[in-house]
């Protein structure tokens, strides 16, 4: 089995709070794409959303999605934002227990979302497709 | 609808190991004070409790809260440690299970917990009362 | 009862892509140790898993562990790398339902883990044992 390839860098960080109504994964992609980070990810997230786009773990396809109208409390938000993105999310329900998944999208801010976004100021994060898993999957380059 | 602000900083990490005993909530947001933090937030926190307050989501009031009584793994803690704290919660059972929410306090450590706070050298986290949700809400500056 | 003893540092980040059928602890801490990373932690992670090995909350021995052969998503991954490590996990199930605990190992990727490990470059993250909580438990000095 080939070897993990890491890649080291130096880090800064990127904060915002999100109002209500406005969806949190375009608006994340949205800021990197327009200041040109290139190797951004999310170090956390605390809010609620109103709403959440989420495909559930061993799916027979991708497009295999379920659309979640209620509030709930982002209470893990893990992943990277480079070239499209790749985030898992743990939402709590009004009963406490939790929902977990892929975020496809249609997160709609509730109340708030205070989130810090890193990025790799010595890194660009790229997808290339990976015929194993039939998706394209993270590539970590050095920035030159 | 309003563009999303974002606000760029460097970062100083505060690294921590919680005893037995102590109180997660307020031992952070004590030390942050005491130390002048001003726009710190939580980059990773491994551990246990022995009991909990958590506010599930969509409740009716702020005070709609439950007090957890048992050891659970902390699998999760995200959010901001300015002006009082926002902090969301994702609590391990003795059967695997998982209840999820906002942390209002109570989390009283078991054996240990491990925390990394991140601290945005160039910011402030302050927070402002908004009227569309009736709390008062991040609100990130940069520092003078 | 003893004040929480900070210590701050600076950080460099590391960044990794998994590959399907590697396993995600030991990978990562075969990296510090190769490295000398001497206070890492993790601040992402994202993938999914076909098996975990799990240690959920209050069980009576530390061995007392279940395997899990599934497909899961990996939606928090929480804690430190030093001297052997100390990560808690939730993992979402096929019906969005969610697994937390201590993550033992056994973490094999399934499609992919994108993961940011930080490193506090001023610090060394030792274990001692407690003889409260009969681990070894996270000792954090300034690095000489």
């Amino acid at each position: 089995m080939a070897h993990p390839k890491f890649e080291s860098s130096n880090l800064r960080v990127h904060c915002v709070r999100l109002e209500p109504g406005m969806e949190i994964k375009s608006s994340l992609l949205s800021y990197a794409k327009e200041n040109n980070l290139q190797a951004p990810f999310i170090m956390t997230c605390v809010g609620s959303v109103t709403k959440a786009t989420i495909r559930y773990a061993a799916q027979p396809t991708a497009d295999s999605t379920v659309d979640l109208n209620e509030k709930m409390e982002i209470c893990s938000l893990v992943g990277t934002l480079g070239a499209g993105g790749h985030l898992h999310i743990v939402l709590g329900r009004e009963d406490g227990s939790t929902i977990s998944g892929h975020a496809i999208g249609n997160l709609e801010v509730f109340t708030t979302a205070e989130i810090v976004v890193g990025e790799c100021t010595d890194l660009v994060f790229n997808r290339t497709f990976d015929s194993r898993t039939g998706f394209d999957e993270l590539d970590i380059q050095k920035r030159t």
